[in-house]
């Protein structure tokens, strides 16, 4: 890629921005959509455009996101949003600490070094305007190579420094969160599973209520015995589907009688098959029937299942805050595969079919799907390194040369020279994340955010060792591919090799990233469009008008390995092509400002694991660091030059920092701390309503008197606290 | 060594043993020597001869030892000793079942296998008797290799089993020994290391009990904050050596008046260096003086140090187990280096001075003394292998030629021979434990019992690195080091091929050390003629009379790595060369045995750790036994064996059982499962008691008045529980 269709690249991308920007501007200011550009505080009960949103300056929401406060972004979105904030703008300053010395000194080092002749035999031909900006143009064993050597460490130790810094902040706003005066259900309760074979003529739920009574005989309050909910799952979703289905009914007859006749047409449906055959009845009759006849089967299912149907898991309240943490924390049988209790995770991010799941089924489960991951990114691997390779321009004319003709256009040319790999990549990678999500519930995690995180991690390594990896090494493999097949190199040498001449392309799909995915961020012109068509041509019920602008959460999983994914490049090629600083510092800047914007007005978190995410993001910003750090020993090594072993102690001191930091925050993050948990709650916590946030809809009695819960649901402790 | 010398080496040890066992009952009956024979049942107030014991009988100590149940070893030597011979005993059913099987199926196999011409190159010349019953007799490519493959399985999954079998039993051991109905202090009290620096105006006293009445306002009860008693000590030590040497005079001047003059004659003593110069005075009324100097100035330096020289360490006591139990086991401070809390180790076992290391600072020194004991290792590596190849009495000729004469007297060859390189060993081994049991403490850890396990888990490696590996390479090195000069081997070869020829070795090893070892071990000639010195010459008064006879503990820091020594070469050479097996299988036979005389009799246990040195034991035969399986795949591939492979799975079924091992039961071994704390006590727990017990003996005030404990000790918590 020459520097003309680079800068078209750039061009172009910035155009798309501009115009979605103002897109934004003018559809955010229409009452219409509010919906799609003010959900998350429409759902919060605020009025949408408080504080003067409705100007015309495109400008107005970049204002609003740099005024707002951490303690605001908390209020509105929570303590996970305002963690991702603190990452975003963590690598931020380290990206702009970076810049402030490397750029004015690496890149004049570079530009003047004079080279009569081109020694680096693999870039031979390939260099261009912006390669003589790169580390690849100083000669070898030359003495400049000693400014590129201070400044790998200057990376390293600012990533440090402000890493340590962000990870102090991150454990503060953890501990403020879990020690606010309100109370939060999950804080009184913890998950047991493994729980043993109730001795004969017992219930597991009495099982379960003694052993906790007899160790806890002052805090326990009230055990919940997981069951199998299936059947009743599927009354359930079979009678509230019937329910939508009569409002609808009743909107339809509702709205005819507005329009046409006074007295209304009754709509009608067919019975059978998608509606389209069998005997033809008054659907809002023929649904409130089924309702009817629905209800007692479902009072019926959910007795049997509380009665027959329980597990061996259960949840377990306590009336404080202390004792729940400490028992979280606490090995209670002898077997450690019996009786195995951790923190209880939100109700709404439980997931009930994996409570079920035996310990040493777990650890099996959890291997089982490592090796499954690891087959999936080294078959991935072939594919994405076919696609570097074929997809460059010169290559595609090689191997499909009946395309010659409209590739030699050449506005179609430049375009396509700029966009066709990174679109192949950007498409091939979307599809993997709900594959990786599946699995990761799959190991038997019981908690969504959980599941996120694991799914989160696995991508990480997928993008990284695929993309990142896999474009260097296929790129480099195919344009040296004679020269190893004479001396087949080892990977550092490959590396080293490979990234001078592929730092335009990541250049590239950074500046691709930021433009236009932040760009269809902030415009939202996806969800606009779906959700105007939905109102107009399927939605009758305010309920369903919802669900159709339900704005969804930040997606941690996919968004986080974006991210690390641009961490990586911009690291990695930080001090080889400096150029790529400032690109990563865009990256992070919009994307504060556009998410700042999403997280005060668009999304609605699904899950609170108050900061939970930070360690997984820490560790691996530190692996991006690490896999720096080595990659520029190779590339010291290949320029011959003599002091290259002065940077051994980098990759070393890396992990003693990472050791360290795991040593002193990591347990915090991973257990609730009791001094945290011993702060005082604003009242007497309605340990009812707590325990009642637990039951799932399905089980949920709209009668809400006790005696049904009897089973499953064991009942109030009579004894210690309340006495 | 050939075979008569073999012979010769196992007759001899067998007399001595005889010997030593005749002696033992002789003397064992003399009522002068009950002290040294009988001191355990002596110090806990038995009568020493219960049940027959002083019989002419030479057997009547083994009726009683194989008599005896584990509940008496429990009663009269605590659970650690019960869980050592779980350990001995697992061990011999082990080798017995291995014995069973692989003697008469491998002997007779390899005896039989008919050799024309030796092709083994490096044993070419050193087969004799012995190595003919041996592995290395096979053929190669032989198919009698596959009983010799199976027999590889049949050791693995026995000693699987049997390990599985006794993980159990020990941890229902140790569980019934924690929720026994007996208050047992450790019980009730919790260790905090690394407490903040206190805020100002407040002394780590107020701070700790603060903090911990505002997390268990309940259970709490007291603190005792850990002090710098390096100088109250010194003065103590110092008053306790003039107590002690004012009874000595006393009981002189006594017996004195006893022998010669009615009146007796007061004994006098010169006040300067070592008793030799200065001022003549009257013993008893200089000591007298002595301490009526020390006693106000004890006072006073405890007071100091009571309320100046808190340290940032503190035991916390609570009134329930299960609080304690629960509050070792939770996090307590938000940064996870502050407030770390452990579980109390007994009171005669905390190393004081070990309390005030800091978090990263126990780290840093762990590491520090890991590299120096893994230099240890190394350096004490190139004079055993020295050793072993020296001493073997051709080599000896061949390089102290002067020594010729001497050695070709054949008596004295046939000794040297079989006894010269094992003492050498064994005087060898004996300079270390010292050595790494200070490593250990400087640690960092705050227990003795610890410290022991760290102790004895170096001196594993050490002896097995050293002692095994050692003599077998240094010894294969030796012989076929022209060999090596020109093609030098891999590791695993040169076990394989070094293992067979230094068989005869190790059977001697082992013989030496069960006959002699435990001969020396059951006569105890050694206390008993040092005792029989010191009550002679030394001692005067009761106390130094019982200092003289004190029996000391088992010394598991040595014992058990010298156990492991032998179950790893008795492991490794089982399938090699069978004829090992009986002399392991009576190694553990007899020192079952002895040892269990000498628990019932003997020995009194310095600590008890609730069979804490269990996982450590049982992880350490694993590890010998994947050497074993490793060796048997370096083995089999020497013999050309074709179906070597199938021994691939053994090492991985190793890991994946350590895994499961560790992931079911190890947990409750480091903490105290709740379901086991939570059991009744027998009666209210005295907790002024359990108080006193850990306050240490130079800060105890004989006045027994609260007043000055003020200060570091905190007070009785005037809230919840006792109000």
């Amino acid at each position: 890629m020459d520097f003309s269709s680079f800068l078209t690249s750039l061009g172009t991308s910035f155009v798309i921005f501009v115009i979605l920007m103002l897109l934004f501007t003018w559809l955010s200011r229409k009452p219409g959509n509010t919906v799609v550009y003010y959900p998350n505080r429409i759902l919060k009960g605020l009025d949408p455009w408080e504080g003067g949103s409705r100007t015309r300056n495109p400008f107005a929401w970049v204002r609003e996101a740099v005024s707002s406060s951490e303690e605001d972004v908390i209020n509105m979105s929570g303590v996970d949003t305002a963690v991702y904030f603190v990452f975003l703008s963590t690598v931020l300053s380290i990206l702009v600490l970076y810049g402030i010395i490397l750029l004015p000194v690496l890149l004049p080092l570079a530009a003047t070094e004079k080279r009569v002749y081109v020694t680096n035999s693999t870039s031979e031909g390939t260099f261009n305007e912006l390669d003589k900006l790169s580390m690849g143009h100083v000669k070898e064993k030359s003495p400049r190579l000693w400014a590129f050597l201070i400044a790998t460490y200057w990376v390293s130790f600012v990533t440090y420094f402000l890493l340590w810094k962000a990870y102090k902040h991150v454990s503060g706003l953890r501990a403020k969160a879990l020690m606010s005066p309100e109370a939060k259900a999950e804080q009184f309760a913890v998950l047991v599973r493994d729980i043993p074979p109730p001795p004969e003529g017992q219930t597991i739920k009495e099982q379960v209520d003694s052993y906790f009574k007899s160790i806890y005989p002052e805090t326990f309050y009230r055990s919940m015995v997981v069951t199998n909910n299936k059947e009743v799952n599927k009354i359930y979703e079979e009678l509230e589907g019937y329910k939508k289905k009569l409002a609808r009914a009743e909107a339809i007859y509702t709205k005819s009688k507005e329009l046409g006749k006074p007295e209304g047409s009754r709509p009608s449906m067919r019975t059978g098959f998608l509606g389209l055959i069998g005997k033809e009845v008054d659907s809002i009759e023929y649904f409130n029937e089924k309702i009817k006849e629905l209800v007692p089967k479902l009072e019926a299912a959910q007795k049997v299942t509380l009665r027959e149907k329980q597990l061996r898991s259960a949840l377990i309240f306590f009336n404080s805050r202390v004792a729940a943490a400490s028992a979280s924390q606490s090995l209670h049988a002898q077997m450690v595969d019996k009786w195995t209790v951790t923190e209880a995770p939100e109700p709404r991010q439980l997931l009930w079919s994996n409570l079920k799941v035996k310990f040493f089924e777990r650890v099996i489960r959890q291997y089982v799907i490592y090796i499954i991951v690891a087959l999936t990114i080294l078959f991935y691997m072939i594919p994405i390194g076919l696609i570097s390779a074929l997809t460059t321009l010169d290559n595609l004319k090689k191997f499909l040369p009946f395309l010659k003709p409209i590739i030699n256009i050449d506005a179609i040319k430049i375009v396509l020279e700029a966009y066709l790999p990174q679109i192949a990549l950007i498409v091939f990678l979307a599809l993997l994340p709900k594959l990786l999500l599946f699995l990761s519930k799959a190991e038997g995690i019981p908690s969504v955010s959980h599941a996120v995180r694991a799914t989160s991690g696995k991508y990480f390594y997928f993008t990284v060792l695929n993309v990142f990896l896999g474009v260097t090494i296929g790129g480099t493999l195919f344009r040296t591919f004679k020269k190893i097949q004479k001396d087949p190199n080892s990977l550092v040498d490959l590396l080293g090799n490979g990234l001078p001449g592929n730092a335009t392309f990541f250049l590239t799909f950074v500046a691709l990233k930021f433009f236009v995915g932040y760009g269809l961020e902030l415009s939202r012109l996806v969800p606009l469009i779906i959700y105007h068509l939905k109102r107009k041509y399927l939605c009758k019920t305010e309920a369903e008008l919802k669900e159709a602008w339900a704005p969804g959460d930040f997606g941690y999983a996919t968004r986080v390995p974006g991210d690390m994914l641009i961490i990586t490049i911009v690291l990695c090629y930080s001090v080889i092509a400096p150029l790529i600083i400032p690109f990563g510092v865009v990256y992070f800047g919009l994307g504060w400002l556009v998410l700042r914007n999403q997280a005060l007005k668009v999304f609605v978190p699904s899950f609170e694991s108050y900061g939970k995410m930070w360690p997984h993001m820490h560790t691996r910003i530190l692996a991006s660091l690490l896999l720096f750090q080595i990659t520029m020993l190779g590339f010291f090594g290949l320029k011959k030059f003599y002091y290259t072993p002065f940077l051994i102690p980098l990759p070393i001191i890396s992990l003693i920092f990472v050791y360290v930091c795991w040593k002193k925050f990591y347990r915090s993050f991973h257990n609730t701390p009791l001094e945290v948990a011993c702060h005082e709650l604003k009242e007497v916590p309605n340990m009812e309503q707590i325990f009642r946030s637990f039951i799932p809809p399905s089980l949920n009695s709209e009668k809400a008197d006790d005696e049904q819960f009897e089973d499953a649901l064991s009942q109030v402790s009579r004894m210690g606290s309340f006495a």
